[in-house]
């Protein structure tokens, strides 16, 4: 797959090369339900956590356009996470929320990415206390798409993401669904750590996360007003 | 404090831009002791953990030599741990342990490093399954020494590590007492995360951590064969 290199700070060469990766942990709250032997799932907007948290994946995990597949470590219970990324184009430092000109003004780009998790590791982590990074860090756990510019996303909270495993749709909802909106989420992050330019910020996943195994066929993508945005696909085994 | 560039790939400038820092839990097992209001605590061999754990801090934290103070954040118990830590001088994938020869040959330099961490933070996320990432990502987080030439440390399992805080010992332990070695460390990474030319690897810390307040003055150093490395001095406040 050819990459395709825009006039922006980013590029697919500048993207493997981040500072760093911040993710948001539960952005779309659901309650799982178990029915028919199938595990479904449906919004919960009460479930919200007081306050974002949030993790790093390395940027070793990066697995650009093409360069699948992504690589299940032995033993790993594979999901996907199907999450709109926000590509930082300035130093962003204690930002308020309130502010959201500023938080507008700071993003770069955009891209489609999929936040690959070891579920059963992260469960062991969870029961343990113990750091996520392992669970959410193997190389190939991040597939992203080609850069998406700003102008094609003119409200990032509205935004249709969708994800299917050998074409059976698994995940389908509007980023206006997140429970913290971009400038809360770029807020809380900066008054940790400083943003910096060309971070990669994954802004969480909606309902509908499950299993992959070798040989599946993952498609995501994004539209924008019910129009495909070309530059978010993505296909990855 | 001037900044001293060497030959080598490493050099202050660098360091910031690593791609990533990885660090090392629990590499030094001890048991805390509470004796006469104060908090002891001796090496512990057998809470040896089965394998190593490891959680990345954001390149964001990383505070150079005299670009102190560390800043605590407001509501946060701050605790020093010191560390060696190793500076990559190559692309290092699926290392196996016995290979030490391969270990100790990616490692370009070394530095000394603080792991400041937001103790309660950590605590609280601990006991509610959350990600590290908060707790160890604040900025000035990563307090750093000068780049250590190779050199300078012929075997780094026989380092001497201290710290003090305002003149009073604190930490001081041979890097003998790491339950596992680098060689094990690197392959445990490495068979999870690539490790790339420029990454900080945190080895670990040995007893004595403890909290500091705003205006305590921490000094950290290493000694080898009983003589003090200059490069390896740390002063933040
Ligand atoms: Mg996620
Ligand atoms: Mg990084
Ligand atoms: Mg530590």
């Amino acid at each position: 797959m050819s990459l395709v290199f825009r006039r922006g700070i980013a590029s697919m060469a500048s993207l493997r090369k981040a500072p760093k990766v911040v993710c948001i942990g539960r952005n779309y709250a659901y309650v799982p339900l178990l029915s028919n032997s199938k595990l479904y799932s449906f919004p919960l907007r009460s479930a919200r956590p007081k306050q974002p948290f949030f993790f790093l994946k390395p940027t070793s995990s990066i697995l650009p356009p093409g360069a699948g597949p992504v690589i299940r470590p032995k033993g790993v219970d594979l999901h996907y996470e199907v999450e709109l990324a926000l590509i930082m184009g300035k130093q962003v430092k204690n930002l308020e929320a309130s502010d959201e000109k500023a938080a507008f003004d700071s993003i770069e780009s955009y891209a489609l990415s999929i936040d690959m998790t070891a579920r059963n590791t992260q469960n062991e982590a969870k029961k343990k206390g113990l750091p996520w990074s392992i669970a959410k860090g193997f190389d190939t756990f991040l597939p992203v798409s080609e850069i998406i510019p700003k102008s094609a996303i003119p409200d990032p909270h509205n935004v249709e993401l969708y994800l299917t495993v050998n074409n059976e749709h698994r995940q389908a909802d509007n980023t206006d669904l997140m429970l913290f909106t971009i400038p809360r989420i770029l807020s809380d992050i900066s008054k940790v750590m400083t943003l910096e330019q060309g971070d990669i910020v994954l802004t969480g996943t909606p309902k509908g996360v499950g299993p992959v195994v070798p040989g599946d066929v993952m498609r995501a993508g994004l539209k924008v007003g019910g129009k495909e945005i070309e530059e978010a696909k993505i296909e990855v085994k």
